[in-house]
């Protein structure tokens, strides 16, 4: 039996520009299929500001099909299996009346409306700054480049490498980039950060365009915002420092990318859709988009190996592939937070005379949450070999064709798009 | 072998009041399980203003289990199999560009949107009114009551029978009474309908409180409505003729009913959750509504004639369980059927630039088509008998308990609810 040795010539080089979670789990797990990378953040270190993150079972379930290690990371991090119920291991993710349907004579009393169950071990949640910390340990030495902030690219379709130029005049080459750019958009919402509770609050006004993305806020900005809700959660704001952060968030809503992929360039996690944090969800779809990219990766590196085709149309299949398996339910995440934002925020709910016009919205909460958690990233794992396979097949036989190497009219039948 | 006869004593009575395709549909599966049935209508005979309905497989498949004369019904009332491809058997929904995504040179050209696949026999469509007169043919003899409108109900707890006074002074009893009463609430639309087009426009104008729910409306309106349309629309209205019906459409989303039952009565199809057309499910839900109750009726006939308990306690305990078993999702048919006139009518949808937003509501449309298409009835009718008996149970445990024949504690360990 041969064993092919993997070299260069048949291994792909990756550049990902961005360092945040989603980089660094893709990182993880390109290296662990034989891909050469290179990862750059413009950072002077990994850091990540330490509000917490949520992973259902699903995007656990995509971690240790990406890289064991990755879920490694994340439970040596600390992750936590939320439950409130010492009898019952189960998660749920729960919905409280803060408007205050009150229970008389009992202020402290909060109306549950909705209660999801994510199964055993369903949501299990680390602070981001932690998680980090491990997953970088996970990534094999010289991989990463700090200090690199990216300025532009070139991608000549004549030229068999992508070149990256850095602000501090430097340039770095690969097969193909991957980028997790920090995008900025519509404003959506201003959001104090106090230790670890985070307040979502809607801001009518606009951010002004030439005010940096954070700011300061008081904790009286945060009781007027909260005007008209229950005692509970006005003795929460009452432990919050005086001064508190303020961050503005933004998503793509109004302004979508038209692709994710354009040659041998592509965007994934936040820089092709970043959404609100309504559904809790954008690093996990950064994490399947990872997973779809690592399948891709090995069926590549496979292909390569056999000497079917070039590296440039390989990855141009592959990126293309990448954009049809995941752009219509990652823009889908990116409508949906915006729409539960706005099913969130009705005082409504709080009126008994509403009650089953408010059922009606937690239908939609509860179809909404098990879309996303109820992915069935096997599935996604085989659509997209299988897309990419397909593609590849055409592709191949377009060059024969065009190069008209074998002098027969080849892809016949399997040639329409 | 002793088989019980089916007496009056053992067998309920329902007063099934509006004679539509629901309540017919109903009266064909209680009288197919022996429950004694009396139908009243207000009109002098039954009568649907010509427009079309559709049917989807799971529908189809409901009125199947409810009584297969139903469907037979449906199908000698000129039912069609909405396919457009005489190669393709399946049946699509089709969403196409009104707004003019043109092609150069090709005023005619209408840009598809998105194409949702239904299967084979996937959507059967028919005129309301033929559907209906073959509809009244499966209905027994003495069962119809015409010229019948309700003016108040009696349902007195300590009265074995539920009261039905009627508008003429005449007065009917049976053991409860069900309800389609045309429920006009918030008007939503205002719609003009030409042979068999109809054309659904929303009017930011409320519907005046003493205006009929249908007038007069020209050709002009409805130009004027479709400004900006594309040539394909324009020429159909062309083909309209000069005077046109106006109907108001109205749901009721913003005043919800509070509970589908109290006592011996109970709410189905449009007086309990009457809904905008966009989702052409209405006649579908009902129709769902109409199967839970033929299965409770089932269930509740083999307790009587064991003798197992009261009728009044019997059908309390079934209207209850259909309300717990139908009111979410018909409810949130209600809202969604908002949302998705909200999602058909945005411009933005020709915007190429914004193409990857439009992709991302078309997930949304094809996520809540489904969810209303793939119904699972089957689990239904289990989930309704399985519900069903637990609360029997209960009930009869209760009244055992309260009545203390046994001189035991009863319910032990059944009883909390």
């Amino acid at each position: 039996m041969i064993v092919p040795t993997p070299d260069m010539a048949t291994t792909p080089e990756i550049a990902i520009v961005g360092g945040g979670i989603v980089g660094l789990v893709l990182a993880a797990g390109l290296t662990r299929r034989g891909v050469q990378v290179k990862l750059y953040e413009q950072a002077r270190n990994f850091r990540e500001i330490g509000a917490g993150i949520g992973f259902t079972k699903n995007t656990v379930g995509c971690m240790e099909k990406i890289n064991p290690a990755v879920v490694t990371a994340l439970r040596s991090g600390g992750a936590v299996n939320v439950s409130l119920d010492q009898q019952d291991p189960k998660s749920y993710l729960r919905w409280i009346d803060g408007y205050g349907q009150q229970r008389e004579g009992d202020p402290m009393y909060q109306k549950p409306l909705l209660k999801l169950d994510a199964g055993v071990k369903g949501w299990e949640t680390v602070r981001r700054d932690q998680f980090l910390e491990d997953l970088v340990k996970v990534i094999p030495e010289g991989v990463v480049h700090l200090r690199k902030r990216l300025d532009t690219i070139e991608d000549n379709e004549d030229v068999d490498k992508v070149y990256l130029n850095f602000t501090d005049g430097t340039r770095a080459e690969a097969d193909a980039g991957k980028f997790w750019l920090c995008t900025l958009s519509t404003p959506v919402l201003a959001q104090p950060i106090p230790a670890s509770t985070t307040v979502v609050v809607s801001d009518p006004n606009d951010w002004p365009q030439d005010k940096p993305t954070t700011a300061r806020a008081s904790r009286k900005d945060v009781f007027e915002a909260l005007a008209g809700w229950c005692t509970p959660v006005r003795n929460l704001v009452e432990l919050f420092p005086e001064e508190l952060d303020q961050w503005a968030l933004f998503d793509l809503f109004e302004y979508p990318v038209p692709k994710y992929n354009k040659g041998r360039v592509c965007l994934m996690g936040d820089a092709a859709h970043a959404s609100s944090p309504h559904h809790g969800a954008g690093a996990s779809f950064g994490i399947e988009d990872a997973l779809c990219m690592s399948t891709l990766m090995s069926e590549l590196i496979m292909d390569l190996r056999e000497h079917r085709t070039s590296k440039a149309t390989a990855l141009r299949t592959a990126f293309d592939t990448y954009d049809k398996i995941r752009r219509t339910r990652t823009q889908w995440l990116v409508n949906s937070s915006r729409r539960v934002c706005d099913l969130f925020q009705q005082p409504e709910w709080a009126n008994p005379a509403k009650r089953v016009k408010t059922e009606s919205c937690f239908e939609e909460v509860k179809d909404r949450s098990f879309k996303i958690w109820h992915f069935d990233s096997t599935a996604m794992v085989d659509d997209t070999s299988r897309e990419y396979r397909g593609s590849m097949n055409l592709a191949t036989n377009k060059v024969k064709s065009v190069n008209g190497n074998n002098g027969v009219s080849v892809g016949h039948g399997t040639n329409k798009v």
